[in-house]
């Protein structure tokens, strides 16, 4: 066959679309969730795909994560206790323990089958890390997980699905959830949240954005290129001691070196630039929006 | 998700092809000579997909075994013992088991693990067939399977991957193949050949058919409609004996009647008239073409 | 570019479709009922496309106009009168007027700038039709052409678009719409009606069918399969005088000859063996369905 | 329809291709160099389409056209006389027009089709500027443009087709032209030319750097992501006096204010960090290849 025949397309709105060759599908399950599927993409390698969106690919899975994680910790003097929400592959787990400082990493996901789906098929992506003595996995709703929890952090890490009508992952982005969530990090410590795309949902990256903003002193963005996204992706750093961006190249550079184990392949002092400033157009969108996303009025993505 | 994002694209050229949504990839493995996947289309359920190309779908795949075997083997007197080249999944041969005169149904298959993967993925299709007593699975070459075999068979049924450029099979269309085949008949018996797609692809159509003529006494055409292959499909009989069109209707649904297990879906006696009457235009187009196959000059579909 | 990028994609269901590469736009626009496209598709030809649905194309209009028009024209003694509702591409104008015994064809369409478009850019189709002696174009609603109308015809043709949800052309497909209409044919005339597709859309197939027995004696139904429609498609003929499959195989070359200009391209004696025929399982799922349109309850496909 | 129909599929490669709904085909023709479409896409609005590949979108042409221009002019001291080779749809030459030092733009461009085209259907993006006093515009090949002409520049603007094996445009990217290109340039001045997708080509990305680092003294890459590309774009500046990223944030912002007539878009100081910036992974490919383009060597993108 010299036309591929296997497809998966992705849809980014009724009127656009990516088509993406399987070379073979390794798992395709529904849980009482979701549709999981565990595929060789001919351009991205294996890829995790949930409920037809592209989670993350070992082609570029690097991005999204080392972005995610390291410009907040090493934001943070000693950041040692890390909470994760979300982040079910271990990839978010991985970049957290390759941080020399940090001595506990703790991971909260709803749902124990998607653990054991990523043990069995994303080896490339955990590396082993969940029997990893400092990680602490919990089976939880996140939602709840702080109404019985004492325990404070030093960052918190937000790997979640995106806000989707119809889905209740949106409520891990209104400013009651941040309100909730601000009481767990230590004095000087810091979150990250994964913010949609820029690209294609700029009204709820903005509206992320703003709603930390409301909640803390120091709130930030970062926007990246990933090419199995298929645009722009974006990132919210806050907290009410530290800010990312006061980091010089040279700092960053020094600080990898310091505190992280192995190589990084995206981000490092170069990068650093490149993610944190944001084009005039984008900015200009962002200008208009200052809607606030609260539980009775919260942001999400259309189906 | 509102639109559909797995989806097995099926091109007839490459300006046209099809595209069928996917529910569910059951199985999807590559072989030494294939990628086979079965999985569930929305439209058609259960199917088997080889290197691209809908095999058969539960939804219709009686349309084609039925106009495969029954014409065939109601023209013939007394069909006891029939051998069947191809057809893996077992569904040809469930349909020869059907006629109550048949002792003996050889089925020949060049990969056991085809057979395997049927046994265990294909249960509508064989529905047991394998296993039946009257049943004989040799795993050989049906190029040369005759070499070294001195039976003959009241018919003979040929369940062939289409003659595609670079594969082999092409050679299983060919005068020569067909003139070694011939001396396998008994007295009154005949065979059938799949014909490929007279939508698609008329010229091999028309030479398969030219190809039979030279070597056979009497050659009939049939063509169906079947959805999941999304045109017409053609059929070629040939025998020095019989010939299926020589029965009427009330002939057709007495012999049904009389001789096959349970009830048919597609063919009957009404059926038969729309079957072996060819529209104008593609009688037309079999005029035009006077080429026969050999082994030096082979007709094949392109890749 | 190996790889075609101007599309076509037409949708059956959610669940399916096809795609038809484009080699040029030749035109499309916006009229204030309907977006219209005409475009080269690479496979068949030039193609007239209205709201995403192709509705004939050079490549094989012929079989959808001939099955429409010849089988009960030559079922009726003396066709002299023949009316048109819809058609105005003008390839049904063209066919009844190749009838020699035609002396007078009514076309009755509801947009002068469908007329317009079809002598400007549909040569091909109506082949100057428009300007026959014997052509008289009225623009109407075909609802309520027989409102104010007292003349009689021999034969009338229903070139309708589909009986979509939300239109208004699924008046044109209910009891009371038939039973006006009934008043205006000739002793010894009949009508045909074309009648959606029975691979995609059975129930309405079944339910013209259904809803036409119960107004005339002798109703009867030929499907064809329309390569540029992607599957079959049916049409319903219906009288209290004649019936087309009365007609042997010799009776229609016969009456070919005589009253016919020119060669027909798909209709002649053997090919109505094939259309009249209805494979058994389309037989027996309209079997199941006894449903009848009516202005209250219509019969309509999704949109 | 709920489902589009009317769709442009852009192939990056054969595994990959990205859907764009079309509302309208403008229009659509074929010159004798190549098939040049006008559509409205859904998402872009008008578009002009090229052999298949997206050209620019009134939707977000500004972010290639402003990159193009400005960071190159704006680091020129006193940029009178520019040169742009292709740019037939006069966005390039609209932006270049902007500034106030500017008081004559040469545009080359291989065929008076192309400009007769632009003038008739894209208004949006050349504004008028074919007509501007200071416009000059002379139908050539860019290949021989400089044989017969002994005129120097300030800037060169190189706006053409990507090089595509079996165009000839590969010739505009190679050492030789780059060489002769280079002696038309005034003291003070400097080049810039589009340079292919980081993320699709990188190969041809780095190349076309690599060999213009070769030339001259002072060579950077800017890379934006632009939605209608469907991911990075790439753009290499080079020349012996100046050096775009010596600008400062407030050099850049201050400039935009004096020179340029309007409000930018896309350019300022802020973005001028994200865009010079490379990411760590592309910078790693880059060290990788060390190619130069020359004309028995050429660098070339899959047709």
């Amino acid at each position: 066959m010299q036309y591929g025949w296997s497809w998966h397309l992705e849809w980014q709105y009724p009127c656009e679309f990516h088509g993406h060759l399987i070379d073979r599908v390794i798992e395709d399950i529904k849980t009482s969730y979701q549709r999981i599927m565990v595929a060789e993409l001919t351009r991205f390698g294996k890829t995790l795909i949930i409920d037809g969106k592209i989670q993350s690919s070992v082609f570029d899975e690097f991005i999204y994560h080392e972005t995610l994680v390291h410009p907040l910790l090493l934001s943070i003097k000693n950041p040692k206790n890390v909470l994760i929400l979300g982040g079910g592959e271990g990839a978010t787990l991985r970049e957290v323990l390759r941080h020399k400082l940090v001595t506990e990493s703790v991971m909260v996901d709803i749902d124990q089958s998607v653990i054991d789906f990523a043990k069995k098929y994303l080896q490339e992506w955990h590396k082993g890390s969940f029997d990893d003595p400092r990680s602490k996995i919990i089976i939880s709703d996140a939602y709840n997980f702080f109404d019985n929890n004492n325990d404070n952090y030093d960052a918190i890490i937000l790997d979640l699905t995106d806000p989707i009508l119809g889905n209740t992952s949106y409520k891990l982005y209104t400013k009651e959830f941040y309100e909730k969530l601000k009481k767990h990090i230590n004095v000087g410590g810091g979150m990250v949240t994964q913010a949609t795309s820029p690209s294609f949902n700029t009204d709820t990256f903005t509206t992320i954005y703003n709603t930390l903003k409301h909640i803390f002193q120091y709130v930030v963005t970062s926007i990246v290129y990933v090419p199995a996204f298929d645009g722009l992706w974006g990132f919210v750093y806050a907290s009410d001691y530290i800010n990312p961006i006061d980091l010089s190249k040279e700092d960053i550079d020094k600080k990898i070196k310091e505190r992280i184990n192995g190589e990084l392949r995206f981000y490092d002092g170069e990068t650093h630039h490149t993610i944190f400033s944001i084009p005039k157009y984008i900015r200009q969108e962002m200008i208009k929006q200052n809607k606030i996303s609260t539980e009775s009025n919260p942001t999400y993505i259309p189906a």
